[in-house]
This record gives C-alpha cells, structure tokens and sequence, in this order.
C-alpha cells in the first residue's frame, strides 16, 4: 500500500508540517514545497495524495491567496485542523540560553517574542525568511553562538535542542489549516461543515436574501466574510462556512435556492469540523 | 495656529506614511511611531491630533490586530484611503542597477518582488524588518553595493535615487488605512460609510436578524466579516461597513434596531468615504 503523502508550502518543520502530523499521525509522508501554487498542481494533478494549506490565523485573518487558489483549483477540501502556534527557541546541543549572541526567525516570530527577547540581555534578533529556515541555517553552519525561534516540530527535524517553549507574547495565537484533495469526500450531520464563496448581483438586499436560504431552514452560519474584489467596484467574494454537509438534504436545499440568488457559487468542500490542537485550557 | 500631526506605527516614509501625505498633504507632520498600540494611545491622549492605521490588504485580509485596538480605545475614526502598494528599487546616488549585490527589504515585500528579484542576476535577497527600515540602513551605512525595496516615500525622506519603480509581480495590491482621532466626526450622506462593530447572541438566525435591520431600510452593506473570539467557542466578533453617516435619519434607527438584538455594539466613526491613490486605470 503506497504511503500517504501530504505536500505543504516551506522547509521541513514548519507549522504546516505539524498541523499535517498532527491531524494525520506521525507516519504520514510530508512533502515541503516552495510555493502555495506548487501545493495546489501537486495535488490536482493528483502527484501527492493530499495538501495543507493555512488559511485563517486568529492574529492576521483570512489568507484571501489560499481562498484565490482554492476558487482557481480542481480540488476539494476534505478536513481541517486549528493548530496553537507555539514558538520554541531552538539551539545546537550543548549551548545554553546565556550563550546566545543572535536568535534568527521570521519577522513575525520575533515580533510576536518580543518581550521574551527583551530579556535576553546580550542577544540581537536577526531576521530571515520563515521560522523553519532559521532551525536548518543554524544547524547547517554549525552556529554556536546562535538560536532560532521556530516550532518544535523544527527542533524535531533538525535534531536540535529546545530551549525555552511558549515564548509568545500572545498565547492565543491560532491557525485553521485546511486539508485538500482532488476527490471529493462526502460528510453528512451536525458534526460537518460545508465552505462556499460566492458573488452577489450588485442589487440592495442581495446579502440579506442569500442569507435567508440559511435562516430559513435554521442551518447554522460559522463564518461569513467578505472581500472586495479588486478591479471590480462593488463587486464582492464571500466566504460562509455552514454547519451540515452536503450529504443532508436541508443543506442540499439550502445550496439549491442559494444558485437562484447568487451569480457565482462554488463548494469548496463538506469534510468533518476540525480539532484544535494544542488549545490553552481555561 | 498648531501644525497638523498625525503618528504612524513604522519608520519615516513606511507606507502608512505615504498614505497619510496622500491624504492630509504634503506638509502634514507624520510623527513615526514603534507600535500600533503607541499610535492608539497618543492619539486617545491627544499628544498628537491625528492617526493612521492599516485596517485591511487585497492581498492579506484584515489587521484583526487594529480591529481589536479599535475596540478597545476612546478613539473615533474619522476618514479613510487606500493606497496601491507600489515598490521601488532605492539607491544611493552614482549605483547603478547592474552594481547591486544585496537588496534589502522585508521578506513579505522581497517575496512580492520575486519576479524583478530574479531577473536581477547578480543581486542577493536579504530579509530585514521592514522596507523604509532597509531604505535608512543603506542610507546610514553608506552602501555603494546595495538596494533596498521600499517605497516612493521612502525615496524623498532618505533622498534616495528611484532605480525602478512598480517592481511588485501583482500590481493588484492595496491597503486599506483609517484616520483616527479622539473627536468623533458627524459625516451624512450616500458619500458616507459608517464601521461599528458587534457581537451576537448565540442563538440561530441572529445573524440573519442583525442584517435585517439594514435590509429592510434599503441601507447598503459595504463589508462584512465574522471573527471567532479566541478562548470563547461559538462566539464570533462582526466588522461591517455600510453606507450613510450617522447623521443620517435612516441609520440612526438601524443602530437603534440593531442595540435590540445585538449583545454588544460599538460604533467605530461615519467618516466620508476615501478615495483610491494609486488606482491603475483599466
């Protein structure tokens, strides 16, 4: 039997690669590729069986460059995840946190330690491309006198120490992957979730009534968001997430009446609600 | 009579900056601040008469991070704009493109410019926090062999010579950016767009209710967009835009509609609604 594949966009470690792992379990085949495009034709084009793509984060919302591919795509979304986005500060064996000249991340990452490194008396923050990136350029120059802040699933992959764990400034830090595959999978029942988008005629109410289809038939709405499409003036996308799949009749419905109302729908996906992983408790 | 400030979060000629001269003039004085936090609190203790924020990209969605401090500050918003984000290649003057060997900027501005990046053969990528950032450092260290990406603005404040301009592989990127202030203004009219924010019972078809208040007074909705509450499952945070001021007959009573079903309602400011700088014309 082959191995299940899932390709992710960065380097080995990056939290798209824990989120896969831990929606997936530890045995999966994780493919690091440059571009959120290459994750999207691997998987079309059916060269891995699966994709995992970041597509809202509770600090920096939606990621309007996954819903554009997603719109563009032959693929279907088959399931999610919500991952905490821990930041660990990773170093070479043998070194501790007092020897520590330079902590390269990504700018986001050290910006969302900054107190942390505030208390770092001696060390200067060094910029790079992402947070995965930072763990391999430490471990392949052999650097000393250096850490990184990035995942513990990097610390895993480049055999590297963990220094200090949870070193955000804000825990409540949370990204919603989706899994995506080039064949549709069917989820029916409460415990489902169904994601459209769709466009509106530029008409008064136009929302309101695409709305009704929903309340009418008491479906429960997630997520509703909506976007300017650029170069097209009072035109918008909508995002809506609604709870049901599309193997229940009402949903089925609720779809068909929305067609009547709306110029542009597309299903992206019907797929059991994900788990959070790593949620703080309270 | 006292000069016009207004505080931005970034260093001198960010974009926010640009946006804020495109706005208010050329002789207004922009006062570079650190945070967005620093850019609420001067402007709620009136240390400065005026501030600007980055609210939403075409490309990136919405800062929840200045939503949230909308939410919590005294402060009103008073207008807005968006600007076309537009990269330049800066210089010190007598370097010449073929002479660069490192260009500087932000990995978010150096992933935009991938294209333009790569048909320069010679020259290095180099990360650092951010585009004005890099503009400054090349300034302040005198390097003959350097770049940096940063924008137009950038060019004048550093007095940099612009090697090329409109470098950004998708032309199709704008931000949206808020005035604020710590007197609310009174806009009236179909040029008006007021934002509140609200959140909602957790009961089904709330949504659908909230909307009515508008629909069924023909006020058009500009934008809207649901949040989660991180930590408080089931619970989401609404944005919206629509149209009129709060001068406006019809939207007082929306808002009063509104107060009966909502569970908690915020009015972020009626402000004219902002022109395009930048706009490519199609």
């Amino acid at each position: 039997m082959a191995k299940l594949s899932v390709a992710f966009q960065g380097e080995k470690g990056a939290f798209s690669e824990q989120a896969a792992r831990g929606m997936l379990g530890r045995s999966v085949t994780a493919v690091p590729l440059k571009t959120f495009d290459d994750v999207f034709e691997k998987v079309q084009s059916r060269k891995v069986g699966l994709g995992i793509i970041p597509i809202e984060n509770s600090l920096f919302g939606s990621i309007h460059q996954n819903y554009d591919l997603l719109r563009k795509h032959n693929v279907h979304i088959v399931g999610e995840v919500k991952l905490r986005i821990v930041h660990a500060l990773l170093a070479l064996s043998g070194v501790t946190i007092r020897k520590v000249r330079f902590v390269y991340s990504h700018p986001q990452a050290l910006g969302q330690c900054s107190r942390f490194l505030r208390s770092l008396s001696n060390a200067e923050p060094v910029p790079v491309y992402d947070t995965a990136g930072a763990a391999k350029l430490i471990k392949e120059e052999h650097r000393l006198d250096s850490a990184a802040i990035a995942s513990v699933e990097a610390a895993r992959v480049y055999k590297m120490r963990i220094l200090k764990k949870g070193i955000e400034d804000d825990h409540q830090n949370f990204t919603r992957f989706l899994l995506i595959s080039a064949r549709a999978s069917t989820s029916t029942g409460l415990q489902s979730k169904t994601s459209i988008i769709f466009t509106l005629p530029n008409i008064p109410g136009a929302l309101f009534r695409a709305l009704s289809v929903f309340a009418l038939r008491d479906v429960d709405l997630f997520k509703i968001e909506s976007r300017p499409l650029v170069g097209k003036p009072w035109e918008y996308l909508f995002y809506l997430d609604f709870r049901g799949g599309l193997g229940d009749l009402v949903c089925q419905r609720a779809m068909s009446h929305l067609q009547e109302i709306t110029s542009y729908v597309k299903i992206l996906g019907s797929y059991p609600q994900g788990r959070t992983l790593g949620r703080i408790r309270q």
